[in-house]
This record gives C-alpha cells, sequence and structure tokens, in this order.
C-alpha cells in the first residue's frame, strides 16, 4: 500500500546546519520517505555533521540531489507545497495538511514539499514557486518548529494518509513548461509596457507565477493559454 | 476549546541528554502541552542544555516536576501510557496512537505518557507501570525515532484530537468580477481569432474559467490580470 504510493520529494532550501539535514532524513526514513533534494545548503554537500546525525539514513542521504536554486529543484514537479510559519504569503492560498496529503495522492505529475531555513523561512522568491503553502496547525503562541520536526510531521501525516482513498485528477504541467509559459509572458509584457518601473519587475513576476502556480495548469491548459497570448498580441488585420 | 481538553503528563524517563529535554519541551509547547516530568535525568536538573535547546518554551521548562522513580511520577495518574519501540512488553496491550488520544479524552484523571532514554527505551520496571503500550506507526524497518520526534508525534496527535484552528486568507475577488474579466478577455481573443470555431468556442470560454476560477484570484489579482490583457493588447508603439 505504502509502495504504491508515490513519495512527496523533501526540498530542503538554504539549510544552516548540517543536522538539521541529517535530522530530517532520519525523520524521513520513520516515516518511508527517502527523496531529498537540497538547495544550497550554507554548508555545502555532502556533509559530515548530516551523516553524523541521520542515524544510518543512508538510503536518504546518498541518493541526495543539490540545486542551485528553488526553480531547478521543482522544475520536474507537477504540484509544489511551500511549508511557512508565516503568514505573509496571502496570495497563496494555505490548505491543512492532511488536505494537502489527499491532493498529493490525486496529483499524476511529481509532489515537493519546500522548507525554508532555520532562521527566517522560505523568503518570497522561493515562495513563489509553491502553488500552495502547506499548513501544519500548531500552537498559534508557539508555532516555530524545528526544522527536522516540520519534516517529521508532513512525513507522518503522509504515512497517515497513504491508507486514504486516492482521487483522480489530470496531471498538472511540470513546472518547467509553467516557468517557460511564464517567461514568454514576461516579454510579451515587457514590450507591452506592463512594469512601471525595472524595481517592480521581479515582484510583479513572482504575483504572476504565484496566481499562473495556485491554478495548476495541466498541459493542455498550458497551449491554450500560448494561445491566448499569441491571439492577443496577433495585429489586428 | 484545546484549553477545556486535559492534557496528557509527558514524563522523560532517565533522559541522557539535555538537548533531548529542551527539544521535547519545544516540540510539546508546539502542540500546546506544557506538563513536563523527569524521572531521574542524566545530568540532573535543571539543565542548562535543555535550557538552550528550548526555543524559549519557557512555560514547559519552569513547570518542570523531578521524581526519582516512574511509581511516584505517575502516582497521582489514573491512565498511563508507554511509548517502546520494542514489542517486549507483551502482556501490556498495544494501541495504536489515535486510539491512546481517544481513551485520554475520555479519561477523567490524569493521563500520563512515559518516553524511556534515547539508548535502550523503557525499561521493563518501567513499562509495568503501564496500562498500555502507545504505538507509533513509523516505518518498521527504520522505526527509531529521535526522542523529541516521538514526542512530537504524541503532542501533534493529541493536538489533531482537539479542534482545528482557523485559517486566515485573503478574499478571493467576486465571481461577478471575475466574470466581468473573462468577458473581457473573450472580446479581445474573439479580435485575435482566438477560437477556432464558434462551435467551440463555449467550450474554450469555460475551459478559460475553469482555468482562472480555480486560481481564485483576489481583488488585485484582478487588476493585474486586467493590466496584462491591456499590455499585451497594446500597439507596440
Amino acid at each position: 500500500m505504502l509502495q504504491n504510493q508515490k513519495q512527496p520529494i523533501i526540498v530542503l532550501v538554504h539549510t544552516q546546519m548540517g543536522e538539521n539535514i541529517g535530522m530530517s532524513a532520519r525523520a524521513m526514513l520513520n516515516c518511508g520517505l527517502d527523496r531529498l533534494r537540497l538547495v544550497n545548503p550554507r554548508d555545502g554537500w555532502p556533509n559530515e555533521r548530516a551523516v553524523a546525525t541521520s542515524a544510518d539514513a543512508d538510503r536518504v542521504i546518498d541518493g541526495v540531489e543539490c540545486f542551485a536554486t528553488v526553480a531547478e529543484a521543482v522544475a520536474d514537479c507537477s504540484r509544489v507545497f511551500a511549508t511557512t510559519a508565516r503568514s505573509r504569503a496571502r496570495q497563496i492560498p494555505a490548505v491543512e495538511v492532511g488536505d494537502a496529503i489527499a491532493e498529493m495522492s490525486g496529483e499524476q505529475g511529481e509532489c515537493a514539499v519546500l522548507f525554508g531555513p532555520e532562521a527566517s523561512g522560505l523568503d518570497n522568491e522561493s515562495l513563489s514557486h509553491a502553488d500552495r503553502i502547506l499548513d501544519l496547525p500548531v500552537n498559534p503562541e508557539f508555532s516555530s518548529l524545528n526544522l527536522a520536526q516540520a519534516v517529521l510531521l508532513v512525513g507522518w501525516e503522509w504515512r497517515r494518509g497513504c491508507a486514504a482513498v486516492p482521487r483522480q485528477m489530470e496531471a498538472a504541467a511540470s513546472k518547467g513548461d509553467l516557468a517557460t509559459f511564464l517567461a514568454r509572458l514576461e516579454d510579451e509584457l515587457e514590450k507591452g509596457r506592463f512594469f512601471p518601473s525595472e524595481e517592480q519587475r521581479p515582484e510583479t513576476v513572482r504575483n504572476l507565477r504565484a496566481l499562473f502556480g495556485r491554478a495548476t495548469p495541466t498541459d493542455r491548459e498550458l497551449r491554450m493559454l500560448h494561445g491566448v497570448v499569441t491571439a492577443l498580441t496577433a495585429d489586428e488585420g
């Protein structure tokens, strides 16, 4: 049952301490998860402290994949969740962890869950790659979870949810294909003088990415969106 | 609501490392638990390392009660659960954590959950004070949980067994405003000869509505989308 259920990929973004990577790997394997990606960990990779604290979760540690950016780490993923204690990502819908697991089980493409650095959490650029905020409803008066503890709760809920009935959904397009569309849209918007200033441009692009990412378009819908841009930018004869 | 739900008492037995006491205190308060008892911790009490790793979970740390034996620590409790990875306590019935939480909520007296030392788990003398083994169904091939992680899972399940916390999100734009945007988009697409035929047009419009509706844009995002259409359809000067 668990074997047939595709695992979410755990993505640790800009993690500072190797101990937290090791403890996360251990927590993952406690829950039967072994797909771990790192985005630019502070102390590089491989990391001795991570190995020492992983309690021999070798299957996770040996399989770690490293990336320079969040965009690259989730390029092959269809659905991306972000964990954050902050409510600053108001344009991204939040789903409670149990509902997030249900969404994952209905998704045919790869799913990823992003975890930010210990001190600061995910920044806005990283958050803009997420379709959903994954909400861990802990004590609102003391909500700061240790990184590996947050990873454990996601893994635990995944394991608990594996017995639930999966829903069928059309696969979402890959983040890479979505990025290609968004880059094209940005180009065309530049030509149309959409951006008031160069300073505001990155935030506006993030807002667009958040909006379209949230819709999790399928391949078919992404082709439709390309068609929309083509039609809107066509010279009227 | 959570306040009305009586908390189980967390009992850490012969804990070796202060760090694990501190991390357990943090995990407890993450879940709204603050009643911590220690049985003969290796390095005594108070413990600087415990304070340092508790992430200011002062309410838990300051309220710690110390006991010399398990018997004394659970003397005022009506129901005692023991967590153990070992199946050596065959004479004590095991209950899955969710069922254990349900039993706690039906119990009028005090409930306690025992956690053993890091290296060895609870010994038979400690186990003999438990009415139930509390089973945390993790990966049977990699079942050794860090102490604070085990405490977290019990706290999490206790919290989940109580009520969920309401979520806050920016309000979505009205369906009327979304329809106005979609009507404008349809007009512009018509001008750009987007629709292959009049017959296909209604379905294509429905597909667009489904896609944008799924994103549930806010008022601010709807204004951004209007801006996108304006920019894309602008004559390039």
